[in-house]
């Protein structure tokens, strides 16, 4: 029996022991999780500390060790995030449809849990955590496979979530960690479509291509986003440079930024001037010809440029003769995840609407809005990018599925 | 430029053009469709005469033949069925949820059409017409990919529908057939995610199975059908060998046909005798040592057996000690589509409805009503057995997915 083998059989006992685990019971599992995790800091810090050492002898980026390290008041985050999916309405078991048939039968359509989850993501303790809470309150079973880089912090979170789970009467398996970081073990966890009902990668676009490439187990892909702001020939100038500001500036780091400002012609002029003005300089900017007239640009922007999620002040801009050259470049570059025109006129924002393939269209606002916690989701395990299952942020409804119930008295064909 | 990315292209570009594309357009190109098919009878016979002819020299058995052979009833039939999916309601465009937030953004979350959708089938042409009308119905762009040993069919009913469409004024690349059915192409299909959206297999468990190992596209899966009937201790003998009767008999090459019952030892001898005076014969047992004292058994059951779908007049018999037992096997052998428990106790009614894993979980029903019509939905491109997505008959509403709207005057975060 191959690790994985071992580790996916304890999953499928653990599903069939979660289907008679309710509301309050996964709560209090929460809750204990909540607390030990709290109580443990110390040991927590220790461990994350000797990722850290590893990590700088591994020669780690600052950016990455940062988002490596666990401090006091992270871990409290991490339990207070704890703390709030506990109080989310559970979405178990909710009678989302059903009728009674002609011939009397009975049909429910009930909510009930994807079943087995696994998460394949960075060096981020943080997700460890966050995925675990998510999966359990929606009567999920996961299985972790964090970075190697993350292996002691990891296994330390795991190991308190699993007491706190068996405490509660739950079963610890409920949880479970790869502990074996290796390539091989990855490969089969990505094969292990007998036991694992989705898979879930967080993270970059080399992370998801490799797993969409390998897996053999339905996939959700999240958060790649290459986003677009398009500021139409009818646009109010300091709506657009205001949203434009706000999208790549507020927090260039995280998916739903920009990446692209798609500019109409004849507000051309007006608009880079009136951009350079507000960011002189704050922001790197790759532009075409007209661009530069107005604006100071690095240099010129690559079909590479504008097929890259940049994740920083770097922006690439391009000039457009009309709203279906810039709706056909977003259809083109764009990651199917927010995607934003500035205008007035309300057909093009009805053809905007309709023609640009993504989860969240703007009209006048800023693409940063797409999450869950913004939307009202209350909670996100990530934001899907694809058209299957779920689209956008996915809260713990999109960690869900349903099953048909049907009641007869003898009823045949 | 390959094959494959050439009829990608054009279905992303007939994609874009479906967005413009109205209810009214849509059912004016299914009519034309319907009255062409009737129209063309004499062709499609004639081009279905040259497949049929292939097919004897290959060797195919009688019933694959009878799969693949189109008369004029059978057209009559094709045909009805494409009037039948434009009477449906148009799922595009419905708002299934919204609201205003705090910030004053409106969120609208809208149905739209998945997009383009493939879909790999064997050597059924009614299929052809079938699922390109419902695709077409939901808004969607399909690429067919059918079996080679219906090629001249498929060139002639997709090329009608082209003709169809092109008259009603939409995108002929709507509805793309594959004609190049080399292994290599089929190949370069499953990993055309650039194109395809998602990916459709319907057929045998072996074509499902190669399209989930080889696909980089998110896959449906459709149609694998073990199936069981628990007879629990506390059956009503009559309504069991009624409802196993049906679920076996009644139609056994379909997905929703039972393979294995399972009956608890106490009840083994009065089921088993009313089962065999019932069939007599009828239906070649693989049994168990209890099972063979009181039935006409052809051979003790096997592990294959269990995992087997027969889709012929042969079922597994196996005795159990406990509902546990039986749901246990179910769990381990079934392929989540459709199951059975007969009792009229609700403690084991409700154990069973929770813990067996399927799409549709049926107490004192016959598994048989596990179908699109029957449940109400109008037509059904498929049973899915995953949990992604949609699972159980998936109609209209499962062919599209959703976008959220967001309409604001300058909301910055």
């Amino acid at each position: 029996m191959s690790y994985i083998d071992e580790l996916g059989t304890a999953a499928k006992k653990a599903e069939l022991e979660m289907t008679s685990v309710g509301t309050k019971q996964k709560n209090d599992a929460l809750k204990a999780i909540a607390d030990k995790l709290i109580e443990s800091k110390d040991t927590i810090i220790k461990e994350n500390k000797r990722d850290i050492e590893n990590a700088k002898v591994n020669g780690m980026s600052e950016a990455m060790i940062d988002r490596l390290t666990l401090t006091e008041a992270r871990i409290e985050g991490i339990s207070e995030g704890v703390r709030q999916v506990m109080e989310l309405k559970d979405p178990i078991g909710e009678i989302i449809g059903g009728e009674e048939l002609p011939n009397g039968l009975i049909v429910e359509k009930t909510r009930v849990p994807l079943g087995v989850i696994g998460i394949i993501f960075e060096s981020r303790p943080n997700v460890t955590v966050d995925a675990a809470a998510l999966c359990l309150k929606s009567g999920n079973v996961c299985i972790l496979r964090g970075g190697s880089d993350a292996i002691y912090s990891n296994k330390c979170l795991v190991g308190i979530m699993r007491t706190a789970l068996s405490e509660a009467g739950m079963p610890e398996d409920a949880v479970q960690l790869v502990a074996d970081t290796s390539r091989a073990v990855a490969g089969d966890l990505m094969k292990a479509d007998k036991y694992i009902d989705v898979l879930i990668p967080r993270g970059g676009g080399g992370l998801i291509r490799s797993v969409r490439q390998n897996s053999t187990i339905p996939v959700i892909q999240t958060g790649e986003g290459n986003c677009h702001v398009y500021v139409d020939k009818f646009a109010d100038i300091d709506m657009a440079v205001n949203i434009t500001d706000n999208a790549k500036t507020q927090r260039p780091s995280v998916c739903n930024a920009i990446e692209t400002v798609l500019v109409h012609k004849d507000v051309a002029e007006q608009f880079y001037t009136a951009l350079n003005a507000k960011w002189n300089g704050k922001v790197k900017i790759y532009g075409d010809e007209t661009c530069a007239k107005f604006m100071q640009t690095e240099r010129p922007a690559t079909e590479e440029d504008y097929a890259t999620e940049f994740n920083d002040y770097v922006l690439a801009v391009k000039t457009v003769g009309s709203i279906d050259e810039a709706i056909a470049h977003i259809n083109k570059y764009g990651t199917k995840h927010s995607e934003c025109i500035v205008t007035i006129n309300l057909n093009n924002a009805q053809k905007f609407r309709k023609c640009v393939d993504a989860a969240a269209v703007y009209v006048n606002a800023s693409t940063r809005f797409t999450d869950g916690f913004e939307f009202g989701l209350g909670a996100e395990i990530g934001i899907s990018t694809q058209k299957l299952h779920a689209r956008g942020p996915m809260g713990l409804k999109e960690l869900t599925t349903y099953k048909y119930l049907i009641s007869g008295c003898g009823q045949v064909r």
